[in-house]
């Protein structure tokens, strides 16, 4: 956890890293030290980056912090996982409110009971918010590329709701939701972070499969085409032999046809989603 | 690994991750999968930040990327421990030559075989390369709190040259001599990032001892002043209560009194250090 500052003197450049370590206490060593999973490690990172993920005259900065934890734990949740440390990687502007973004970080680990055990902050001319995760996973970790032919395509809610709002304040991450699907016989899963088109064609070519869509469900206030192309939503996507899973609803089926991609047998349309916030 | 962009169109999101891919093919999944370490799992994450950490026009991007591999796997090496795994997320401004970054990425990671096994790519305003590390140790990692008044204090390798040269285009991390170390019956150490007063000092603090100085091994051009305050070495500084220990040079002692500072019976002279690559 080397500290980096260029032009604050040295002792500006300490108190800030020290109070990341206030903030969170587990924060120690050059290198933190944990007890590793009996199961499978699961290592994940991703940025959220202020102006571009999050437009900072709409969201504080403790939903920044908040999304930045979220969005990491929802790719371990794809994986039927659960978190276990969290890593948080602060760059930002002189000035910045770190107190209310940490704010954010804390509320989210405690909320996903994954502590911050390490970390670092720089000054930069922008603001930049990575995380990395390390977790594990009960049992074997759903691929994206496990899913046949013939398998259902389950959705663990419904969709659009970021699309129509034109934001989500606190995203939450299907964390309960990713591992009852495991459980249940999940073959692939992925996280609906891009949308429901864009994610689900990831999942089939990674699988070598088509899929058929029969309806999605479509969140309150959101239109079909915002539940099948907006993103950000991180609803879990899976597939699965089990035709009554007790986990989600059911949209379709996986086919043999790998360039099949339909809803209510037309042609998926071409939906993009770019990420605001 | 959620491709977020917001000017970019989807394909030309989904090709920048593709390309992340496909020079480093163990990324694949929303998390990666890998064994866990039957010892410790040791954890950490830092940013190089271009501009702050890295003069652009002095550093090629190659640089920037080996840089910001070598100070995470420098936080594993100062526990004695070994690096297993990297993440490596890269927020860029449109038009980063990309390649060359993941080329110095790609050379530190073999150099240090530790695979990129996840990550992430998001435009930005300023470049924030930051690289989260999984490593483990072969027994008891060495903590910064270890040290007891009467133990040795040695240094791995002479010091200030990177403060002598202005710049060090790329750091080494001291893997093999972090082990030794260990091995050799360390009891507390640390990495020289941010110059050896002040990062003995952390030590020192951590450990509840002073330290007495005798000599500093100078690096060939530079001055005692550079090898004290100079940051960016990433030479280990330890304590051991073995006096003749074969790994690097003995320059100390920890003392009883937790104020005490000196080189050669004198104060140590207050030194800070801004990095500036």
């Amino acid at each position: 956890m080397g500290a980096r500052y260029r032009s604050g003197k040295l002792t500006n450049e300490f108190a800030l890293i020290g109070r990341l370590r206030e903030r969170f206490a587990d924060i120690g060593d050059d290198a933190a030290v944990v007890e590793p999973p009996e199961g499978p490690l699961l290592l994940a990172a991703d940025s959220v980056v202020g102006g571009v993920h999050a437009d900072l005259s709409k969201v504080g900065l403790d939903d920044v912090g908040w999304k930045a934890v979220v969005v990491n734990v929802s790719d371990i949740a794809a994986m039927g996982g659960r978190p276990l440390y969290l890593l948080v990687t602060v760059a930002a502007p002189a000035g910045t409110d770190l107190e209310r973004l940490f704010d954010g970080i804390a509320e989210a680990a405690h909320a996903y009971v994954c502590p911050v055990v390490g970390g670092d902050l720089s000054r930069a001319d922008c603001l930049v918010v990575t995380v990395a995760v390390a977790g594990t996973v009960d049992g074997t970790p759903v691929l994206r590329s496990g899913a046949r032919p013939g398998e259902w395509i389950y959705v663990t809610g419904p969709l659009g709701a970021a699309a129509a709002s034109g934001w989500t304040r606190r995203p939450l991450a299907r964390v309960a939701e990713g591992v009852d699907a495991r459980a249940a016989g999940a073959t692939a899963m992925i996280d609906v972070s891009d949308g429901l088109a864009a994610d689900l064609t990831h999942l089939a070519d990674a699988s070598g499969v088509g899929f058929a869509l029969d309806e999605v469900p479509v969140a309150p206030g959101a239109t079909v085409d915002q539940a099948l192309g907006g993103g950000e939503d991180y609803e879990l996507v899976f597939t699965t032999p089990v035709a009554g899973s007790a986990v989600g609803f059911r949209i379709g089926r996986c086919t043999d046809d790998p360039a099949e991609r339909t809803l209510e047998g037309r042609p998926l349309p071409a939906l993009g989603w770019e990420h605001s916030w």
